[in-house]
């Protein structure tokens, strides 16, 4: 089997990721950040996963995004709610400055010692088109520049490549894909302000985007919501 | 004036960048990293030196690349010495995967923050040939994708540079360099396994490189070194 490193936030997106890879065949290690997010026990939400799906290895490593500010999820800036997701023009402040590539350079870092050729990210052009760090030609630019920055790449021993299979996907496209392959949503947790117990607000953007996937899908979402959240399933 | 970030080990080359910088006319941040590395000692030396340069703001961020072994600067492997530096054989086990990507993409993360448009890094692609990322066309790779992954490269508001002045020089003519911009180097450390006090082995790659470089530029080297280093100045 070949190793492959994943990152995974224990969200609807990196969970199918992972059920995707493992599908594949891959001998997975797995790769979660607690970066100063208010929404850290998706962190408990990556164990569940990790472990549904007995993966070689996970790994919390830390680091504080926090330092630099700039994003609602790491910072003072409340978490906008009730927002109309489709029109919510240009970059979100719930963007994290160059996120996926400090996510994807520990991943670097992690392939070349494990030698692993393969490197899973849960990223989505449809949903997320105002993150730069989400689109096609940054993942390629990226994998372009991984294979000229490691020994295993540059010796032409172990070619990294950067997979994205959800990345042209919507998400309700995600969520059959995810069902097709067993995936138990209701372990995995997407909300950007959880309450203390991991339930989600139902109003924020990636609640929002979440729900209307189920509901495109056709199915109720499994996950716990907030009591008092208005917005049904 | 400009905004730039740059990456500071507090040692001899990283210490000439900042000169370089600084006489360029930028607004200098500095960026340290404690990463698990053997010669912590040098985050006493960055900070000296960010000081003695009066940067506006130094950073001292942590993460930990012992997380994933496989150098003998973070592991347990010993650091070599007295190597005959000019025919060490491929990749040396004191690289650090991947080290330099995740350096540049926390520098890029606060460079977005900062609408800071240039990026220094003190790479060298002659003494450290052996380093598949200290060489012109990883550089030119991750500036390349850096402006894609960023709201300012994305949308052409705060384009990134990657500056790296010192690669194409050798040792001797950056301390040239370094001493025409007034560099004090008795405050900078290089060595990759100094004692409790900060002095430098004399022995390792780093040392070597360093006192070989003096030598040639026809100066003694100011900075402290093990009273019995064999190795003289």
């Amino acid at each position: 089997m070949s190793r492959a490193v994943l990152l995974l936030s224990g969200g609807l997106d990196s969970t199918t990721l992972l059920a995707y890879a493992t599908h594949q065949g891959h001998d997975v290690y797995a790769m979660t950040f607690r970066y100063g997010q208010r929404h850290a026990s998706e962190i408990e939400s990556a164990r569940r996963v990790a472990a549904a799906y007995h993966v070689r290895d996970h790994v919390i490593v830390d680091i504080d995004l926090r330092t630099f500010g700039g994003s609602a999820l790491t910072g003072e800036i409340d978490v906008p709610k009730d927002r109309d997701i489709d029109h919510t023009g240009g970059i979100p402040i719930t963007y994290v400055p160059a996120r996926n590539t400090i996510f994807l350079s520990f991943a670097l870092a992690w392939a070349e010692v494990l030698e692993a050729g393969d490197i899973y990210i849960g990223v989505n052009a449809l949903d997320y088109s105002g993150y730069p760090d989400c689109r096609p030609e940054y993942i390629a630019a990226y994998e372009h520049m991984a294979n000229l920055a490691t020994r295993g790449g540059v010796e032409g021993t172990n070619r990294i490549r950067i997979q994205t299979p959800l990345i042209d996907l919507t998400k309700a496209q995600i969520i059959r894909r995810g069902l097709d392959l067993g995936v138990d949503y209701s372990i995995t947790q997407s909300c950007y302000d959880p309450d203390a117990s991991g339930a989600a607000c139902g109003h924020c953007d990636a609640c929002q985007l979440r729900l209307r996937g189920f509901a495109e899908a056709g199915v109720s979402d499994p996950a716990p919501y907030v009591p008092n959240s208005t917005r049904t399933r």
